[in-house]
């Protein structure tokens, strides 16, 4: 496994065959993001593992995206766990949920399994949906499951360092 | 290089050598941030590069948090760039420089290099500091460089998986 391969092949899969993913491939998926550092170690994240036909198809009320994984992970935070800037009060959940949900998504493509980062929906209807307690706030849905095509050349075209970033 | 030893041999590195990072090895942290996937692959990510005396020594204005790494990354994103949810008009950049950053710090740590990853500043001194263009949010500093102490055993422990997931 060479890191930098990883980065290049993974791709977005929208598709999934109707296997089930393994018990063991879940745990290792979810222990990818329990390892993911977080600000000061608060570990705020709260991870919902939909894969009960009923949560699954909750997921219809939440997002207009449509896919058929068999196990989809909601990831979120409590906002009374996650730490605070004392510079503005701004809450670092949304880092520490989107560190934890890239080692999830990086793992899941080192499975040979295939997910799609989902931010296209609405958190008040998905807490709602879900009966999220109030501190719970979603960051991320990453349905996962095995590709129903082999991996494809990449289909998302990145742009050239030299339009990001800059020497200073 | 195994992904799951990577994410539990990974610690954050507050002590730095004397030693310069090579341009081939800053070159591919910023491959490993290029080749992230941004909401509808956008790419909003900006990122300055801190390697010159006179840069690393403004960034004693802006955060209190105290390192003396060879070279800093500063991670923002373009708000003018980056993909607005249509649900809340929240916009994801915040998300998207995290996905970017996770992926340079994982690389950092797979060339032997150490990081951490700083919050710790006040967004408005670090544009004003920098004279960044009023679009440009900065997220993230990630000081790099050789670590001072060969790699401990990790200090900073996790909860267990029953205290962060849920079935449902």
């Amino acid at each position: 496994m060479d890191l930098m391969n990883l980065f290049k092949e993974r791709y977005s899969v929208r598709k999934f065959t109707e296997q089930k993913v393994e018990k063991e491939k879940i745990d290792l998926i979810l222990e990818a993001g329990r390892l993911a550092p977080t600000a000061v170690n608060n570990q705020p994240q709260r991870i919902y593992v939909l894969e009960s036909a009923e949560s699954l198809a909750k997921l219809k009320n939440v997002t207009p995206y449509h896919f058929d994984a068999p196990v989809v992970f909601l990831i979120c935070y409590d906002n009374t766990k996650c730490w605070k800037s004392p510079f503005n009060g701004k809450d670092m959940g949304t880092v520490d949920a989107s560190i934890v949900t890239t080692h999830m998504m990086l793992e899941v493509a080192n499975l040979g399994l295939g997910a799609t980062w989902v931010g296209y929906f609405d958190p008040e209807v998905v807490s709602k949906t879900f009966d999220l307690p109030e501190n719970i706030v979603p960051v991320a849905l990453l349905p996962t499951g095995y590709p129903n095509l082999a991996p494809s050349p990449r289909h998302e075209e990145r742009l050239e360092l030299d339009k990001t970033v800059k020497y200073i």
